[in-house]
């Protein structure tokens, strides 16, 4: 069967804001199933695209980073679900018809070798749950939410729990997981509708540190009792003033720093010393430390999104052509909740 | 049995530097047989007593620190090592000839009230085992020492242990049972005479942060593998350096941060995107949150000791009324190892 498959490359580096010249939409031939494969690879075909801020740091020509960068003229890659079309041997990973979840091309169908796989997972498809949601609340940002607040923070009910960067695809979760476990949670983000969100979400108070901007002050008012959690997605000076406002004992999940990623200077955090008067634990931490959990997050989140306990916002758009405009719209902030693109 | 009780009082609160006209000896009559007891108070004789520098942040009239003041006109009081003489009452705590150790006054016979007695502890008296160790190596500085590295640094061996403040009566304990783990152990401190103590006590390096003022740079030349345990007792701009250098889920031991506590304006730490990028943890302490582990502190140590395992510098001087002088001369930085009055 010869198809079309419709792919995005990476046409240019932006210097600055990313436009949709430096991407390209392209259709080339494709026969899925005559595709060369070795013992193996897969042949995927696409279903989700997730269009996520940090891929701009990866349109970029060599320089070091967190990510390795795209390479011009080839496709892009976004993380992803999809259906296994083809598999290359009896290769014992996936089976024909499983439904998976890893990094993928911009493109509706797309070959992964033997040797990518390792970062592929095997979706459990659940009446009820959409598939999209493996790249959210039940992929990468919902597990990156869980294992901080649950291993790194381990709150108790009736404790104060703080999340900055509250709005996104992590905060969102992490204030609903702390709900569930009986915790007052406080979010802050950078705009009055996304503050809106974050009540609407469950949220026992929120601000918006763009117009709250004395943080000390911000974070007494809204957190009477203190802060015996925080879930840190931004860094700098909002960690500087959670340090001021820290209960004895309290602990601090790092999962980010994104006020600090575009700093030329980056801000000296004054408080430590706060640390060893209240006997602090700050713990960075990436996902992926956790892998051998992951079973322990599918359970408990799937349920929690079966009974309606963690509700998750999707902003869905169709068609693979239209993702470098969606991607340009990310920056714009026109999404409220994840960008998902649907392929098929 | 009347005899006389030698004491020194807080006259005067010095500002800046302390000097002996501070402090007044003075002598009084005492009859240990017939003062007054509540039930659960003693009369102790006092053996031993330690200086240090953190005494000098009490001796204030009023203002809020982290140690309450000592009160003008009354005796001081420093950490000590003394034996029950006299029982108020079927106290349970303590019987007549336990020797203990806690807060006692400067002088020679003190009375200890049965609400103090919560912060003493009975010392199990261990043949080669000067009582004078538990004011250092057995006791709050050895045990602080212990504590921090076990609990939060968790050093394996091979791995690289790195001590700032390492010549202090904490910082010599660290490295010391580092060793013991076999990890490789690096310590900075302030004077080239201290860093020849560092290498007499073991050390597989050390450096003097006085005259390599470039942290980094010492570090990655001190610390060729990086820096998987770090007892932070500086904090500050050293805090900031070894951040740069820690590996990935190296662990902060954060014990004090000597460095801050005489700034007008905290360092700000720069390098916190490490914490996520290399997954640091970082925990501060007080060692009075390990008290349930004291028993293993005491088992582990006391055979260190005893086995030659861990040495121990004290700069013992007799006499009670001598303790004014060794006080000043505590910060003129003449005594190399823990600064110990012997009182009887």
């Amino acid at each position: 069967m010869t198809t079309t498959n419709t792919r995005v490359l990476f046409k240019e580096a932006p210097e600055g804001w990313v436009e949709t010249k430096h991407m390209e939409v392209s259709k080339v031939d494709f026969n899925p199933d005559t595709v060369q494969l070795d013992v193996g690879d897969v042949v995927l075909k696409v279903l989700y695209l997730s269009l996520d801020p940090y891929m701009r740091g990866r349109m970029r020509v060599g320089g070091k980073s967190y990510s390795e960068p795209f390479k011009l003229g080839e496709v892009l890659h976004a993380g992803g679900v999809a259906e296994v079309y083809r598999v290359g041997g009896s290769a014992a990973k996936f089976q024909k018809g499983d439904i998976v979840q890893g990094m993928v091309g911009w493109e509706q169908w797309t070959v992964a070798r033997k040797g990518q796989l390792d970062g592929f997972q095997k979706v459990e498809v659940v009446e009820g749950v959409p598939l999209s949601y493996y790249l959210g609340v039940l992929g990468m940002p919902g597990m990156t939410a869980y294992m901080g607040l649950l291993k790194i923070c381990q709150p108790k009910a009736g404790e104060t729990v703080y999340v900055s960067g509250a709005a996104g695809a992590v905060g969102l979760v992490v204030g609903q997981i702390a709900k569930i476990l009986g915790c007052r949670v406080v979010g802050s983000a950078g705009t009055d509708e996304k503050v809106d969100l974050l009540k609407e979400y469950g949220f026992d108070a929120a601000f918006n540190y763009k117009t709250e901007t004395d943080f000390i002050k911000a974070l007494e008012k809204y957190c009477p009792d203190g802060i015996d959690c925080y879930f840190d997605n931004v860094g700098g000076e909002m960690l500087d003033a959670v340090l001021k406002v820290a209960n004895r004992h309290a602990r601090f999940a790092g999962c980010g720093q994104i006020s600090q990623y575009n700093a030329v200077e980056p801000y000296g955090v004054k408080n430590l010393m706060q640390m060893v008067a209240q006997r602090i634990l700050f713990e960075g931490f990436i996902v992926g430390d956790y892998m051998s959990s992951r079973a322990d997050f599918v359970r408990d989140v799937t349920k929690w999104v079966k009974e309606g306990k963690i509700k998750y916002t999707e902003h869905v758009v169709e068609g693979i052509e239209k993702a470098p405009e969606m991607f340009v719209k990310l920056f714009e902030g026109v999404n409220i909740g994840k960008l998902i693109i649907k392929v098929a």
